[in-house]
């Protein structure tokens, strides 16, 4: 992704450190974070210095090579960190296979990096296939490179697109309760995509007075059939654009269909805390009585996707997916 | 409205003063702001002390009377407090016709104000037939007594459905930019209604598990085949509501419903400043250099709305309206 004009990734190994971008301090400040042991490691995961699945499985990684000397407390370690991100589990068991195979744990680790970011570059030329020059697309949250190294998931097309030469607008949903589309409008900025930031409430009204062409959205996971979790609000925007004929796109990598889950019923949604919605950069922002409910995810069904742009291709019926 | 267990109105006149319950400083604390002639009056409405159509109506009528002695200069200085409100033309108008017929100001005023609070009665009684015994309600922004002086309109059927011993739950929007979800949650905290607060991006979530039975918003102006204007993202909780079988209800008095206008293309709709957005109760929310759109109000078409609940009673058809 480019900041201030220059090619950065949300975490990168280097001198024996593990260097993340402070995303605590987004969009406000660009700091870095150093994670000089497994320990500072873990604090970087646990309290959200990396946010987004695919980004925790690359810390996790460069992890395993800071403990690359007590693998089991390491592992152990870095485990406790983020309960329900599948990529962390995922990310620690591939590096205890590779350093008891002998590999090299720095090797292996980047491998995984690069992996993740190779697939990304992928999700965001085959979305790119179907972005018109011209066109203006609504998304929902974060999934930026942020959240995955570099390029991101929905915004990988995006990026692509604007690199080719294509003219492109992008609606950022602000995305209560966590506003997570201020670092949307933050990687958009600083790639000089044209964009605006509107409230959730206004997505519909943009869709039905033909401001919007498509929808592109990130997951959280994806089950058998097509039906995804992703961020609370995404269900509103994709019957939204279905009642307004806008095509809704899911962009995910391989590895966030879970084919062990049959449909979407079965995806247990986390209730969060209060604090998330009645506090803002720390600030309160409601009265002490005001009972509030927090889902923090939502499951569309598949009926709403037009189709799941993945660094295989874009698949409109899930059953051309072979994974 | 109750409030503190006694019953209270949003404003009144005593002794020669227009109170006002000092909406700047709700929900936080309530304070009353007292106009002693019409300057006071003025700066009451534009510095939205008092909001909502009918409320501020009340208003200029108790205006006029504090300034009854100069109608025009009083006329002057009251129509040039909010540009949008039809309701504040139109009661400056009664009054300036019943002064003219040498009727009493101050009992004229009083009848205008006695006749609001009674059609948002009859809009709660009537909107309270169709409201079952433990049923789910979701409303959107604040349609309450602070708007109507009593009452409210949205709100007018959980009071009476309240009191008469239904057992009711609202699910209460919390209406980005402005946040009068939370004037709602005051208004049902001091009435004892059980209701819970959720982001707007929640609402489809709830519909869409069946936690929600019915949904009943207000208007802010209604066009002859039925569309409405209202709060922005009224539309996008119609079109989830009608997606999920949910009974969608427009609840406003007959001077809401504006013949003149054939549908609602035709409302025009007004883009408010950046500022709403970016602050949260004068706190800086967002980055400078974040751009962003603030449409105040949508448009929804009539095929999402079941009923139109009024004084005169509840229209599926509004052809059965006679207005």
């Amino acid at each position: 992704m480019k900041i201030k004009g220059k090619e950065w990734k949300s975490l990168w190994f280097e001198d024996g450190l593990i260097k993340f971008i402070d995303q605590r301090k987004l969009p406000y400040k660009l700091e870095i974070f150093t994670a000089k042991n497994v320990n500072d490691c873990a604090f970087a995961i646990k309290e959200m210095v990396v946010r987004g699945a695919p980004a925790i499985g690359a810390a996790a990684v460069y992890g395993m090579v800071l403990g690359k000397n007590n693998i089991n407390k390491t592992k152990d370690t870095l485990r406790k960190t983020r309960p329900t991100a599948n990529d962390l589990f995922y990310a620690i068991d591939y590096m205890i296979d590779k350093i008891k195979n002998n590999e090299d744990p720095l090797t292996a680790a980047d491998e995984y990096v690069e992996d993740i970011i190779d697939r990304c570059r992928r999700i965001g030329e085959n979305g790119e296939k179907i972005i018109k020059n011209g066109m203006k697309i609504l998304t929902h949250c974060n999934a930026g490179a942020l959240a995955t190294v570099d390029y991101g998931t929905a915004l990988a097309p995006f990026r692509i697109a604007f690199r080719n030469g294509k003219k492109i607008f992008i609606y950022v949903d602000e995305t209560r309760p966590r506003l997570q589309g201020l670092l949307t409008d933050w990687e958009l900025e600083e790639e000089n995509i044209h964009h605006v930031l509107i409230v959730d409430n206004a997505a519909g009204y943009f869709m039905k007075n033909g401001d919007v062409d498509m929808v592109i959205t990130g997951a959280d996971r994806i089950a058998k059939n097509g039906d995804f979790a992703n961020k609370i609000g995404t269900y509103e925007k994709a019957v939204l654009a279905k009642e307004n004929n806008i095509p809704f796109y899911v962009a995910a990598p391989v590895s966030t269909f879970d084919k062990k889950i049959k449909d979407g019923s079965l995806i247990k949604i986390e209730e969060r805390k209060r604090e998330e919605l009645v506090k803002i950069n720390n600030k309160i922002i409601m009265p002490d009585w005001t009972k509030v409910r927090n889902p923090a995810f939502d499951v569309t069904p598949s009926e709403y996707v037009t189709g799941y742009i993945t660094e295989e291709g874009i698949f409109e019926n899930l059953k051309e997916l072979q994974y």
